[in-house]
């Protein structure tokens, strides 16, 4: 506390110090503060407190542009204005049926000194649970066409605190987080997903908790036009600075701009508890409203797909057992099938089968299309056509039965990262999709991107997602987009973009070292602050041996069976996938049913619990009905998890039906005991759920009919 | 002489003294002959002869790949086979109606000694007027997906040649041309048109002249899926070392290849006169036949356009005088008129009126879409979107207008080389041509290629041209490309590919310091021999000044108003504009008569006279008629030309027009001066033509009915 006062003396003294600018200019809300000066140098700076706690010290803003002429200072105040905003609004879809938006906005308009005199406009959103600010190039005589060679935006903390983080890699987030301290940051010993660089660069949402109680959070809203932010972090100093992705030409180009133009806006989200992270809905409120006007084909769902089956080795994408095929000489017909291709028309029926059965509303098919013989890791640039089904699969046919069962088709776009070739062949994709009767994407970008030299996370592949999600929207079709980069609240801009992967999904406990057990208490509190992920919960066979003794020797899901329940609940997303295989929910259709009852819309979410890395309870209630449906996980350690059922609805009785993990269940000895109980219980009651190592509860609240 | 027979001695020797190879191994076809052998160094090399005189000294072959495991040498020679080829065919459109296809091919078979034991197949075809050869990369366990990141292809010229070249630059080719010995190549003192890089890089074709008098023509054929080649010049020694185009990584990677696979051809056209040069059809014969069967829809033209208005200062491309513009947020109608926009539809149908008074087929449009603004120089990715007409631009009017007078408007799509967003766009675009009645687009290039690090000559343009070939084919559009790579006889296979630029066409008169009056006389000999030239010809206000005193002070078009005519003959096209004003030509409507005359499909050509940078005098006959036509240019000096009619059928009378420079006509103090006479001739006249410095003369001859 000391030393903060100390910092902020000093900063407005410097400030003051200069006759370039006013005095500090501030805006508040609640406990949250913020506060805009020039340095010494007429260096634009700015600090954040919560109460009388600092959040962000003194910490430097600028940009500099290809043309040497950017904002890197001196600047020189030119005016300011604050405005208060408190509106509320309805999400399409999402955790809440309402969303309060509520800032305090402060505004400064700079101006280089010298010539040619460009302004730039600071905005801030001063939240009670955080601050948005963007960089804002208003129109001007002296700024049209504009190159940012890098951005200068600074996070300095106030202390060593605890981070939890994954490396700075431009082409992928599929990490698991490390937790350390800031000063340990060090990322060299980790294995490249891709393309791993600087040791001390990581990634967004970046989620710190301060020795003082403090939790905080970095990221950004808003993700158009302009490359994502990483942080590079000094670890002396505790001071994070924007790292922005550069783009193909090797000079260190990041952004192609033309005013008028706005960065993104850098988030910090702070409170002095845990749930309230989980429910801030700051980045949501910096994102603009939906661009769509008529959404009632926007349908969140459950869906199962052939998927699981390949990655445990008992399917396969490609047909035949060839390689080095070329998409435009390759007579499909003529080649052998190798008698086990996932997406073929009866095992896709089977889906369908149980989809129609267990009301679940889509099939996803992967591997459907040609291509998939020698598909990854060549650089190629046609691979995919995303029209030509295999010979085993009859898309009319498929139609036709998917249809007669009420069930929806869901397509899979794997563009191996070859995006010049999809988005060539995007509007053909689409209207074929249109034609079969599909009205839902997942769309992939596995590798190294085409153009060559661009990055999943550079400025021109961040338009690829954004005009993919207007374009399938235009095409009233929803998207979930696997390793694109991580989501910034555009789901709010675009409701037809339902759930991105972006982070280190279920798929790795099948062929890597796997999700360790604490891995699902971070993500909501790092990757899931941007938006929902399609992280595939739902695996029932734990061990999946089974699916293939030799192939997957000692490969298991690092979670109990409960906790797989659970996370339908604490991860949230409007379309959530029963990951597993038919066959494996055969053999628990008790616990299947949880999978069949929870919603995926909700009207209201509470977090009951919660700490990053060790466990995480949340109740959500359904869309349009009286029923709750709570998730609890925990790490590699068990827990007790006492619950109060105050969120009920007063005088109603509920069935309660907990599916909880059963006697010694553990995730590595005993990971598939699993215990259901029913019990009626009212807002009054209280419940404990028991929480094995690596485990996890889900519970249903049904109203008892009177 | 001694010194070649000295160089193959040693060559020979050094090939028999390894025993890794056999002796060397030839092909030959009348005075042409070939030679491979291995070196003392197991590299690959090669000599070409032409009867005694050397063409290619002892130059060495081979390819490195990224993975380090590519075709430098040591190689051993596997096998060997040769077989002759005498074929003929009919172009669809072409200088002659029938070319023979006459060859002798060697493959030689090469393996790596060493691990990975890789297979290459280089193959040579030896024609009686040069030698085509490639690398070829068969199908194979050990090779499936490469790098190439060079390739040593040498070209040893056995002494100081004069040279005609123009600077390597990898995204433009629209230079003057120098004429120098090899020694004496240096592009350091040339003003870059894009980027110009190393002082001893040039491009091909490169044409050469012996001091033995042999002339020599390097270049490639069927460029496909592989940068274009540039040649480094060691002016010490003479020899050449092929230089491929780069891609955007920065790594030096320069085509991404998948076996089989071939490179393109190199090619070395050669013979003892000049006029023999023009008449190779070398490279047409090592390009694939056509892809198309039906193209009866393809058909040769002559057009007038909405275009040299705009390069003169008389009208603008662009609608509104304003600047930074953004395509999707802009309300073009609300924009202001700027009172000289070309593409206006009144202004159109004065084109329309005129092409269908004067027969001509097609009236090209340029700026008639929105986007022209601010369209050129900011590296933007969404400039045009090639549907949207601008307000004053009635696309459905000018359909019925143009339809009624049996004319066809032509497409114009600028890219400005944001290449991305052309793709994304080019279904929707060659739809809205369809919708209204367009079947051929001039596509345009200007400025730097998005994806941004690409070039217009690398490896991922080339396939974009490719591409687009294919693309309009299969819309049935024909398509004339500007600012692309040079062609390397790909209208052969894609015979909708009427046309390319990819030189100094006649524009730069406009406004720059020109075309020297020379340049006509070596377009034949470079570029040209790669496929037809979209030069613009027919300019006949020869000073500009008329049409704009201020903006085109002191510019003029550096030849005579007859040369303009002759070049309808010299430079071939199946697509000839007839480039200047309605309004230039409603002067001379005499002069006018031969634009109007002149066919653009011709069943037999002959090069009566040549030289390069200094004169050219061709004739042509008529596609389907006994009507021929003669151009004859020459440089900056008067010259007298004889011509022997021996051509023309024997028996019959043909009356001859005569467009020649008038009295006292030069391209610098009186261009304009022409004068027209007739004369009835027979195969057994002569005519001397009179060409005036910067001058030339254009000839019809029309049989006289009985």
């Amino acid at each position: 506390m000391r030393n903060y006062l100390l910092v902020l003396l000093l900063l407005t003294a410097g400030y003051r110090a200069t006759a370039q600018a006013p005095g500090p200019l501030t805006a508040r809300l609640d406990k949250v503060s913020l506060t805009f000066a020039l340095g010494p140098d007429g260096r634009p700076g700015y600090a954040i407190a919560f109460g009388a706690k600092p959040v962000i010290k003194a910490s430097r803003l600028g940009l500099s542009f290809a043309d040497g002429k950017g904002f890197e200072g001196p600047l020189v105040v030119v005016g300011s204005e604050t405005k208060d905003v408190d509106e509320t609004w309805q999400p399409v879809w999402g955790e809440v049926k309402n969303i309060r938006n509520h800032y305090q906005q402060l505004t400064v308009h700079l101006r280089q000194p010298a010539a040619p005199g460009r302004l730039l406009d600071v905005v801030f959103r001063v939240f009670a649970d955080g601050v948005g600010f963007r960089y804002e190039f208003p129109a001007q005589p002296n700024l049209a066409y504009f190159t940012v060679q890098d951005e200068h935006t600074e996070f300095n903390l106030p202390g060593n605190h605890k981070a939890f983080w994954i490396p700075g890699d431009y082409d992928s987030n599929e990490y698991t987080y490390t937790t350390s301290r800031v000063s340990e940051v060090n990322t060299t010993p980790i294995e490249a997903i891709q393309l791993k660089a600087a040791p001390n660069r990581v990634q967004t949402p970046l989620m710190l908790k301060a020795d003082d109680g403090l939790y905080l959070n970095i990221h950004e809203a808003a993700l158009v036009n302009y490359p994502a932010m990483f942080l590079n972090v000094d670890t002396k100093s505790f001071g994070l600075t924007s790292q922005l992705v550069p783009d193909a030409t090797g000079t260190g180009a990041k952004a192609y701009l033309q005013a008028p133009e706005h960065t993104p806006w850098r988030t910090v989200v702070v409170s002095d508890n845990a749930p309230a992270m989980l429910a801030s809905k700051l980045i949501l409120n910096l994102n603009e409203p939906s661009k769509l006007t008529e959404t009632t084909w926007i349908q969140p769902q459950k869906f199962v797909g052939v998927w699981w089956e390949m990655h445990v080795n008992r399917a396969s994408w490609n047909y035949a057992d060839v390689s080095n095929i070329k998409l435009a000489d390759t007579d499909w017909k003529s080649l052998k099938d190798n008698g086990h291709h996932g997406a073929n028309t009866a095992n896709v029926k089977r889906y369908i089968d149980f989809a129609a059965k267990h009301n679940i509303q889509g099939v996803l098919v992967e591997g459907w299309n040609v291509g998939w013989e020698d598909w990854a890791n060549n650089w190629k640039e046609e691979v995919f056509d995303f029209v030509t089904p295999y010979p085993d699969f009859d898309v009319s046919e498929l139609q036709r039965y998917a249809a007669s069962k009420n069930v929806k088709l869901i397509m899979h776009h794997e563009t191996s990262s070859s995006v010049t070739n999809y988005e060539r062949r995007q509007d053909a994709a689409y209207r074929f999709m249109k034609q079969y009767g599909y009205d839902a994407v997942k769309t992939g970008y596995v590798g190294r991107i085409i153009p060559r030299g661009e990055h999943h996370d550079g400025q021109w592949m961040v338009n690829h997602y954004n005009r993919t999600a207007q374009l399938t929207a235009d095409n009233k079709i929803m998207v979930d987009m696997h390793e694109a980069v991580r989501p910034t609240g555009l789901h709010r801009t675009y409701p037809n973009w339902m759930a991105s992967e972006a982070a280190r999904g279920n798929e790795f406990n099948a062929w890597s070292s796997g999700n360790p057990p604490e891995h699902e208490t971070i993500l909501p509190f790092t990757r899931l602050m941007g938006g929902p992920m399609d992280y595939t919960p739902g695996i029932f066979q734990i061990q999946l041996e089974s699916w293939n003794p030799t192939r997957n020797q000692g490969k298991q899901v690092h979670t109990t069976l409960a906790k797989q329940l659970a996370l339908y609940v604490t991860l949230y997303s409007p379309l959530q996938m029963a990951a597993d295989l038919p066959e494996a929910y055969e053999k628990h259709l008790d616990a299947f049913q949880f999978i069949e009852d929870v919603a995926v819309d909700w009207d209201d979410t509470r977090i009951l619990a919660a700490e990053p890395g060790d466990h995480l309870t949340t109740v959500r209630k359904a869309k349009g009905k009286d029923e709750w449906y709570l998730g609890s996980i925990t790490d590699e350690n068990a827990r007790k998890q006492p619950i109060k059922l105050n969120f009920l609805t007063p005088g109603q009785r509920y069935e309660a039906t907990i599916y909880a993990d059963g006697t010694g269940a553990d995730w590595q000895k005993n990971p598939m005991a699993y215990r259901i109980t029913r019990q009626v219980v009212t807002s009054k009651s209280a419940l404990t759920l028991q929480l094995a190592p690596g485990g996890g509860a889900a519970v249903s609240f049904k109203p008892v009919k009177k």
